[in-house]
């Protein structure tokens, strides 16, 4: 049956390219993609599908129940876009301006949609239930997952698959992990408060540039000194501003940055010790701060049984010539909520264009579309694979 | 006729203090001062007093020959205003958004016109002959003095005298200097190039925030250990600004400053030390930069005469209680030009209002009026004095 | 019969001991270790099992070829001390001034010496051949592990197992892993000249200890920006020395300190990236240095085949609890270059003594006695199960 | 007279340089200079004048009483030697090992006593009364000044005058200020307690060199950021040393150095600002420490008219040249202590030798020593100028 599917995937994969290239125009941020929500409460309308609407949000779950017997697992697809303005020449370019599918989630959209166009017409021979969860908002903590799952909706699910169409993978190839997979990912800013004054006259002030800099300086400390060289953790600035005027002592500073990290232990470590080092920083300048760490999406663990079946089950996909245990990616993504749940893993499915190399949020970005329909085939045949564990 | 002069400078206070009120109203930023201009052109054609008009630019110098031999003497005052919105709620506040008199030129010039009118009136016994210098764009560098000077106008001049109402000097003393009364001010703007990308991926990037923070600790060494202790020079960082997004590692740096000194060597000193640092931590990490060193005013050097001269005359004005030979003052000013070329004298005249401390450039600067006439009185004591000379 | 083994390595227990005591008692330092190579030479003698002796320096080799057919396998200890004054207060302390087993290798030694004595026994029905590796000089880089392989008399060993007693290791635990177990570990010594002075004139001198403190700080962008943080390596600076006045600037600083690392990119990018830095550190500064990079020992990597079948092997042994396989360890280890050749797995044998909890290299450092028997079984077990293998 | 008392030294030159070349050959370390005290004391015994030993400690006074009326003037010579093992080669070479008169000490005795014979000649038509001090200790605080002045024994003294010969001042010129003339020097010493450890497990540790190349680098901003920049002040750091392994992390730092001034104020806000720095560093590293600060001599602040009188009297000195006001010199001296209770001023006679350019304290540093009798002139001018005052 396997290998009808994914014929029946083939043929629909013109269609899944229409129905991306239709989303990739009308975008929508997170937390106010209420149209591409509809769009796909309309299409599951059309399928014959049961879904919910207005799931922890925007979420769309729809649920397609096989007549044999089974076990319930989840797909998921996530379905906001970034505040980007596109700088492709696309005939199916964003037309919403400074919005963008810049990341690749309306493929995802695509892929999920089309399959349970396709596995509605096997729905007779389908041992258990097929579970398809469209995720709003994935691209801002705290993001959609969270009270997606919250809601209840998704609690009689026994696994849960996704995949990202991935830029920089190369079509064919399949990435996953057996442990962590994707990074924990946070955001913090400090205010430095000095006190302004004549440039000239520097010591009737608090020079907060000069302070700042120390403290960027003093940050990279945590990485180098403080944590466990076996673990993994990176702390960037991204962000420092300071001043305005070339001839005044600048009164104060901030500075935003992300910390990237493996495990919890690591995460409550590196704020520890950011909160010693600021501190110390600015009692040496008898200065004060203020200190904002934004947890964001904790990192994304597979679960290695789970994530061993899916690189299995894809040998079942004829695109795919090679599926890999990776290293970690260091971006961070909210499917890490649905494995703390539930066992299940996510995977990235080889989507680099052949001539257009642009990565992830890239103004430039762009998927080969090819990548759907093995997306899709990779996810169901990982369901089947499931079914029979 | 000195003691004559100072009581008709008193009468004229309430028109020196409406003068001064409607120039305060309607600022005009340097090198776009053509109202002012044309105003000060109206009032020396109203007082029968020769001027000429766009000296070097916008300045105006107008010509009182006394009917007494004597030398020639110029008195100059500057008329521009600054880009700052004004926060004072005076009934003559600025009209024009975004531009103030926030540094008492408007005080200036109406303290040299009113002294013009006044002098008028003396013009049978008057020895020697006064030379009335408006000066446009003192407040942005290369400033007016230069052109003014260059235009040749000014090459019969036999000394030089001026002063600037000080918001912070108390009423009543007088402050100038028989050396260096006031700073070199320079500007710099350092851009550095690194090299951005994903805040996971630090190693494929060149952190400009990371290098900009070690260049401004290690510019902190040119004072500390690079000039000799008894040389005065100041290097301020006034602005740093780096990077966009908190997660996305910075490409570039821009770092902008000023650097204060007394003397040339020194100047030359920092500009050489400065090349080798901002070099050398790039070379460190692999980074390239610009690095753009614009020199503003000189040091403003007195001669000491004449600085003496103006200290003994103003022992003539009963306002002044005290007058004060002071360590240098690290601001710039591009009198420096003038007695450059002549010999002279700059000095403050203490205009600290009682209630209302608010240093120059401040949105709430202001100055005690009273203080005009008190210098007005000054400058024509010295100018007095050195005809006795 | 390896039951049997096992019971004869108990019954040699006290024996044991005492060798390990009398070897305590005269520890010789890495390369003049030339009585330890005597003593171990005369106890093959005695034993009449063939040897030789000056492999490649002091090192040993004795064989015991079986009498039924199997593979030839090399068991490896390591029998030079270390330059620590004892400060134990032990009947069988050290003799010799200055000089110390604070490691653990006279234990190695009398492990592999009465394991020889039992197999000796059992010589008939022995299958395959032990090869007992008495290495001199693990403690000192270039190390006698490369010289003894270079000799070529290692040449027909099919597979080498080596352990160390591990004193913070509990005792019933082993220790490994299925990849790299011990880091590459390297010294360097950078010397920084500027130029030296009066305390009082700065300006007049390159202040290398200003410099000094500045390439400290600089050089922790390397682990905290420059490498790929899902790498581990580590650079500390263990020994900063500048100046000897307290009233003058310093000419030169010397900074000594290690790097370890997991692979061999890794050092290289870690070498570059800090040539790249004390350079533009020096540029910055006009001064000159000298950056010298001693490679160590490469990481110790265990194959993985061989590290399971030790786990494996050791459930044999009755004092084994438990036998993980673990994360790196940031020590070094020479043993590196057995298995770069050949096929072999290097683990600790814990060795925690109950009440007295010194690690290694310290001046009390002592072993739980009990964990050589330990060790042996676990030797002799794995030999067999590569046998069968 | 005056003419007749500098022909007088001149005829004394040749036994002046065999007191200083004799001295030379036995110089002794401050507070133990016993033989030189008996020395100047014997002398003293020889020419008649009367004198006092062990005042405040090793110091010697001699006191001729001129035959006519006229004020009681002290002139001061130093006669302490340094740890330094000379490196020149002399027929007068330092006879002790280790000491050397590396700073001129020697030539200011010999200078004294020989004035003193000179002057006990001339004791009929003397006025006033010269108090010859011959002062230990001034190389090594708190000096010998202080308890010298203590002790009482110059209370009745009316001004007090002194010299240095001077080895980087030409022959023939005279340098004084009738300000501060030499800085305030004192001594510091930071020893900062960290945690040490296993060189490849930084996050077990707390790094010395890491803080206290921190702390190098924040200490800068006392004179870069937190002084007037119009005043004038050093902090050096002569001795960083930390660590005693390549390969472990070190758990302390000790970093001593010198902080030069010249008014007390700057010298309280350096300690503060040294201290608010030291902690917030060690805050930021959950470091403790120890700051000690002794203070050392005093600026020398110079009396402005005793000054002038200096140089005025100077000019009937046939070998001097030029006499000038010169800046501050960063080197610190206890006359400091005299000028603070008494009138008077202290100078430099230049001794710089023709072709042996080295610096006071180098092993190699000489006089010039005709510059002695000059000096001799040169205090014995000051006195009589002093007298008609």
């Amino acid at each position: 049956m396997l290998e009808a599917i994914h014929r029946s995937i083939d043929n629909l994969y013109p269609e899944m390219v229409d129905v991306r290239r239709y989303l990739h125009q009308y975008p929508e941020l997170s937390f106010q993609e209420t149209k591409t929500a509809q769009y796909i409460a309309d299409y599951y309308e059309k399928l014959g599908i049961p879904y919910e609407t207005n799931i922890g949000g925007n979420g769309v779950i729809a649920t397609l129940k096989g007549n044999k017997p089974g076990k319930t697992i989840a797909l998921r697809a996530d379905f906001d876009a970034l505040p980007i303005q596109e700088e492709n020449d696309l005939p199916y370019k964003s037309q919403v301006d400074g919005v963008m599918h810049a990341c690749g989630h309306d493929g995802h959209t695509a892929t999920l949609l089309l399959l349970a166009k396709a596995m509605k017409a096997f729905q007779n021979d389908l041992p258990g239930t097929i579970v398809f969860v469209h995720q709003h908002a994935e691209e801002f903590a705290p993001g959609g997952a969270k009270p997606m799952i919250e809601s209840g909706k998704l609690n009689h699910v026994e696994a849960v698959f996704g995949t990202h169409l991935w830029a920089t993978v190369p079509f064919g190839e399949l990435q996953t992990s057996t442990d962590v997979f994707m990074a924990g990912a946070d955001r913090f800013e400090i205010k430095i408060q000095g006190k302004g004054g004549h440039g000239g006259y520097p010591h009737q002030t608090k020079d907060a540039i000069v302070l700042g800099s120390q403290l960027v300086s003093n940050l990279q400390e945590i990485t180098s000194r403080r944590l466990d060289p076996l673990e993994t953790a990176v702390l960037t600035i991204g962000i420092f501003e300071s001043g305005q005027a070339f001839n005044v002592v600048a009164d104060s500073a901030r500075l935003v940055g992300t910390v990237r990290y493996l495990n919890e232990d690591v995460q409550e470590k590196v704020i520890d010790e950011m909160e010693k080092i600021i501190n110390g920083t600015c009692v040496g300048n008898d200065a004060s701060y203020t200190f904002d760490y934004i947890k964001g999406y904790p990192p994304l663990k597979n679960h290695a049984e789970e994530a061993e079946l899916v690189m299995e089950a894809s040998s079942n996909v004829e695109e795919i010539d090679t599926a890999n245990d990776v290293a970690p990616v260091m971006a961070g993504e909210d499917f890490a909520y649905y494995t703390m749940e539930k066992p299940g893993a996510y995977f990235f499915t080889g989507a680099k264009t052949e001539d257009h190399p642009y990565p992830h949020h890239h103004p430039k970005f762009n998927i080969e579309e090819r990548a759907m329909p093995v997306a899709a085939k990779t996810l169901i045949s990982a369901y089947f694979a499931y079914q029979e564990k």
